[in-house]
């Protein structure tokens, strides 16, 4: 139901993200799965690199943001085999590459929080952390991880 | 309790934090509440805005970082009903919008740690991370998120 | 037996780091072990201070991020008695002092997450979650805090 939920949209899950080092994409404790920080990539590529308010403009970092959780939801997917599986998005931190005075990180995280809330509805609506920082790997617009409720054990 | 000890120390609760933006003030999974990130504001208004080391000392950090936690305990309480569901304080994160070369990131989160133990003693002292960054929403001096263990489910 | 294989690897667990404000170097909720963040000290001194890109290389990066994460399981040690109550390494955030180009944290970070998985095994592969920032605590070049599932409780 999500997934076509999210291909309606006109998006689709990317393949799982493979870690860019010695870490897993997702990993379970309980009915909590902790996805890894995902930045704006497809494939292999990175699609918006550089410092918002500098190098892309908000708007651009609202599309980074989209695509940062398109890949934590398949890595989340990855995970648990189905996003039906969700119970409820709990938390969402991210992480903007921001100039000094840029200030609108909540902006560019809305288009990861929006997108949570027209695919999960009601369970997708979520805690949230939006910060700038002034160098994120690879240089990446933005880092988005998220805590999963989800079913069974 | 609780509350009354925040009152009889000269604070109040402020009214819940509406999100800027499409998330929630707080969520919850089994006895865990995670709350969003505060920034010190008083109802809309931002009374701490700029870089540590640069346009506010540590002592005005401090102060921030208090009026944040405040925020964080009344989105608490808009979830939970009464701070005394709280079983614990678990793990507080503090990010403090600062100049290259300002250091005394905890001296400024120490404010709302230390508010946290006056007001909630033994069950208010938590696992922390405090760190600089280069940018906050709004211009913010400080962001603060908070876990929390609550009674019940 | 993880204890053990610590020292089989060259290194060990240093005292319990003493926080250096007022927090817990660990706090429990369940089974969940939420570990404060850790700055590569030995003992009270910082042995890998300043910003990756600047004044330190990603090979320096990649030894202070080893040295976080050994007093990271030396608060988790005091906290639970004993490493071998672990079940699983969770989630691990590491924050990397960066000048604005340093675009490596990944690099930096590897140093924590493959002591890790050399020290756990399969039990320490976790998700994972790093960052740049323009300042942490006391110019340290790394903080590295840690989510661990435990037994019993």
């Amino acid at each position: 139901m999500y997934e076509k939920r999210i291909e309606s949209m006109g998006y689709h899950l990317p393949p799982m993200p493979a870690p860019a080092a010695r870490y897993l994409p997702a990993a379970r404790t309980g009915n909590l799965i902790f996805i890894s920080g995902q930045t704006p990539k497809v494939g292999d590529k990175l699609v918006y690199a550089g410092k918002l308010g500098q190098d892309l403009s908000a708007a651009e970092g609202y599309e980074a943001s989209k695509i940062c959780i398109l890949r934590v939801l398949s890595a989340l997917k990855a995970e648990v085999g189905d996003l039906d599986q969700v119970i409820r998005i709990v938390k969402l931190t991210g992480y903007v590459n921001s100039a000094p005075d840029f200030t609108k990180q909540s902006k560019v995280i809305d288009g990861a929080s929006e997108l949570l809330e027209v695919v999960f509805g009601e369970q997708g609506r979520h805690a949230r952390v939006a910060v700038g920082t002034n160098a994120l790997p690879g240089n990446a617009a933005v880092e988005i991880e998220l805590i999963v409720e989800v079913r069974g054990e």
